[in-house]
């Protein structure tokens, strides 16, 4: 073993000048110190104009339902379970005879509709900010980037129809969304822009398979391609969402690496992940542009967070 | 034993003879199937109103965090597990090297900011709109009244700032907010009304002692009274919050019973109940009248849900 | 409501009344403080005694594999999730590179092979030593008869082969033994007695199902008949133990209620009971008598545990 | 980064050169297929003769009870669930009136009286039998080595009593035994020898700070050192327990790694370890030499197992 230890030390001394030389490539443009990204971008102003696009007060429920039936990528599972405490037997409280359920959930973060975190993806054990996962992603939770971060989100909601693009119910699997197709939709709906610090939601039709085809709708998706996700990254957008698992399109495109797709969003942008938003009755309503507001549960270093969007038009 | 079946059949006819005389103390008036209460009052009319209040696009959290430390109401405990999955000994996924975190929730959703959902609360194992327990209260979940059934809530918000009204930091435990501190926090605040339809958010200050003195926080609270309770719903608000663990006064008043204030809203007229609601923020901006928008995860037969409100004004 | 106070109060007199009159049925015969039942029975000179029956020195694993595919009494589930807190990244501890593997539990007690603790069963919320539900079955564990005081259990066992008996590989759903069978498979086995203090074992080849019928594995069995229980219980003996997930016989006998023969056993009798305790290899060895095992996981206030006896002969 | 590349190739060559010269480390001496290392010792002759040492047949019950108290290893926890599935307000099951408890288990593995599984320590990602914990440690469960594979353990068990031998009530933290201590224990005692496949207890004194001084208890322990560890693999003992929560003595000895005495036994010798094993009854009794029996909960893929073994003598 004689010969490992100083090639160990010429190694990191390599690694160590290149770091500084090159920056770190998940530098945040907010500062050392931010653990939010693109949300940063969500400003008063920007929340009172999003305000403005409400114009018949109509709300959409976003989120789809959470439970052990909801398909989740492996090995994510959940379960809720009701008890009464101290009423076993039939009991009660005070004169009042007051009666309660609790309910425990134990699950994963992961399961149903989710708002990814800038800790959840990294670049070999890189993220978000040039955190390091040795350094926060502790077993008990994260130490930086967790979801108690995130901010009250309220700004502009945008809403692509890929399903109407593509002139179908449910876009086929594989089918990437790149700069044309994103394009496409936003001419066909008469979106004019896509804005900093917007939320831009891909509708695909893909939920429809819940409860009919697990298996597929599980294993593959339509969604979001390299190119199309460099693009939106250009536009500064806050977040990014679709009515699949996967977000991204699957089978990955080409010499797409592995999920790249989130590394490009997630620690190279900043720009958080929205998974299983259901937009279906959006779509029947052409609400395309609306105010979007997202408060994500306060689970402290929780990477993810099972939430509930709301669209307001 | 001989004499009590007679005397049990004696009493199950006087309870069924009542209960076809009088209709079910908890019937909705929103009709039979009815599972949400007076959210029904949250109209496209009242959202579009409601979003005129904002006037400067400042958004708040009202969340507060959730983990292994938040003090919460026996046994009731939560933990979040950071795991790598496929990642073990430091390996990463494809050519680009994509690693990740998942996270595991095991706790229960009664810990930081909470709803209560309508199936919270009963009498006596009666429960909202006349459903009972045993009929829908399982243990693999709420079979009526979970908070999947929740809407997309927004509507205006109102905030009485009781440390104020009290001329204080924290509103000392015990102390009932009934008709006449309503009314006089209000017209100290300059608000006009509470709405059919509106959320009301009581400010104590009581967060403040959590980490300073959580065997305090936790056991005792000021907090909505009785006929504080009777006077709201008459109101017909849809929501109720505090920014206490009990959200009712403890100890309880004299000649109430143990979480009655709850019995009063919950079951007994649909109202929903938001605990340990931050709105300290607001009152520094004394933000009295704001756009309150709700999306409480939809964990199916969840009976509460750690929610993370947000107020726009 | 004025007439059914008056009768509750009569109603408690008479009850009271009778209490008073008849002892409680599930009285114990060590006493108002036990709480292990017949499991008192096995002395030093018995643990002795069973000792002398080791004749090759062969053991037997008699617990199956527990995991999230074992077929369990619904809602029950069970999952394990294996950590490497303080690894992240690959990660190791100190100069010797310590890495380390860390496992969680999420799951019921009652998933594999189990042991029935006397706290598991009640008639109408009585348990076993007159102890109710309403005093003893909190939320977060038993105050009382949870499975921590089941002593080091090491005594005679007795594996009646009732496959063997009805010469089958696997007995027919709805088999009940009763005395007749019990005595048949004795004499059949030559085994000349069951004493006080003996763990009796029934093989019926049903765990051959799982994997390969889950459905008629988990829905039906043979078993323990209600004249069967009796007769066991007249005999004195301290656990009864099957190879099935019911213990008893599924569909239930003629006129026997819901389980009622693991009330005769475990709240009546004080006999702890096992389910789902493999001994297809016993029966192969025709081990017959043995001394018998158990250390069962001192989970404080569980109801049950997931076991792995030993049998020794 | 053109200069890495080379190196890197340089070192995987060297390692792998060493690799082939040396066999691996952790290879076992049982075959390429082994998972239960020296447990393979404990043959029907040894188990037989270890039930020649029953003299009396009084049993030691050697598990402490694991609840949410129990001091645990960070981030360890544990609790316990008591429900009552379909029996909400008071109900019951068919004629009988059958009503149940269930228990959900939510929790560590290593909690409580605990076995270390072959699957627990590795040597920078090596484990027992040269298996790397990129292959088999899966977050769903251990694809080799887990706790299932454990057979029934029942063989001669020798109880050193540490205590004794330095003349206190709990020997001092920091505190190694090695192979003076180990022998003069044993001479002290008038145990003539360790042999072969035998399970070895070393009582401290130590489980008497649980509930006094936790942090005492949890932080420190006296336990075994480097070269007693030496010594006792060199007797190819099957086990070797104490009653701490580290089992090997800490703060670590001068010069010896994190858990290096774990290493030595479990990846490099295939001995499991105990831990929190409570022998203080049969060092009243001086139970010095007796018949070990354990029967480890096969839960799949479990790193470790909450166990309870058995002690006869």
């Amino acid at each position: 073993m004689n010969l490992i230890k100083p090639l160990t030390l010429i190694l990191v001394f390599i690694i160590t000048a290149s770091a500084q030389q090159n920056p770190c490539p998940t530098a945040s443009k907010f500062g050392p110190d931010d653990q939010i990204g693109n949300v940063n971008y969500i400003t008063p102003a920007k929340t009172l104009a999003a305000t403005k696009l409400v114009t018949t007060g109509k709300t959409y429920r976003l989120g789809i339902e959470t439970n052990k039936d909801t398909p989740a990528y492996p090995p994510r599972t959940f379960a809720v379970t009701i008890v009464q405490p101290g009423q076993t037997g039939g009991g009660s409280l005070g004169p009042t005879k007051t009666t309660y359920n609790d309910d425990m959930i134990v699950g994963w973060a992961g399961v149903g509709t989710q708002l990814d975190g800038l800790g959840h993806i990294g670049i070999d054990g890189l993220y978000y900010n040039c955190n390091k996962a040795s350094d926060f992603a502790m077993t008990d939770g994260l130490k930086k980037l967790g979801v108690e971060h995130v901010p009250a989100i309220a700004t502009r909601g945008v809403l692509l129809d890929m399903a109407g693009y593509f002139n179908t119910d449910i876009v086929k699997e594989g089918t990437a969304f790149n700069r044309a197709e994103i394009e496409g939709a936003m001419k066909r709906q008469g979106i004019k822009s896509i804005e900093k610090g917007d939320v831009v939601l891909f509708y695909t039709g893909w939920l429809k398979l819940i409860g009919k085809d697990n298996k597929r709708f599980g294993s593959v998706a339509p969604g979001l391609g390299r190119d199309g996700a460099k693009f939106l990254a250009s536009l500064e957008v806050a977040i990014i969402g679709a009515d699949t698992w996967s977000f991204e399109v699957v089978p990955f495109e080409k010499d797409v690496g592995v999920f790249e797709v989130h590394q490009i969003l997630i620690p190279l942008n900043g720009i958080h992940i929205l998974e299983n938003v259901n937009t279906e009755e959006m779509v029947r309503d052409q609400a395309w542009e609306f105010l979007f507001t997202l408060g994500a549960a306060r689970i402290t270093g929780g990477v993810q967070s099972i939430v509930n969007p709301i669209a307001i038009r």
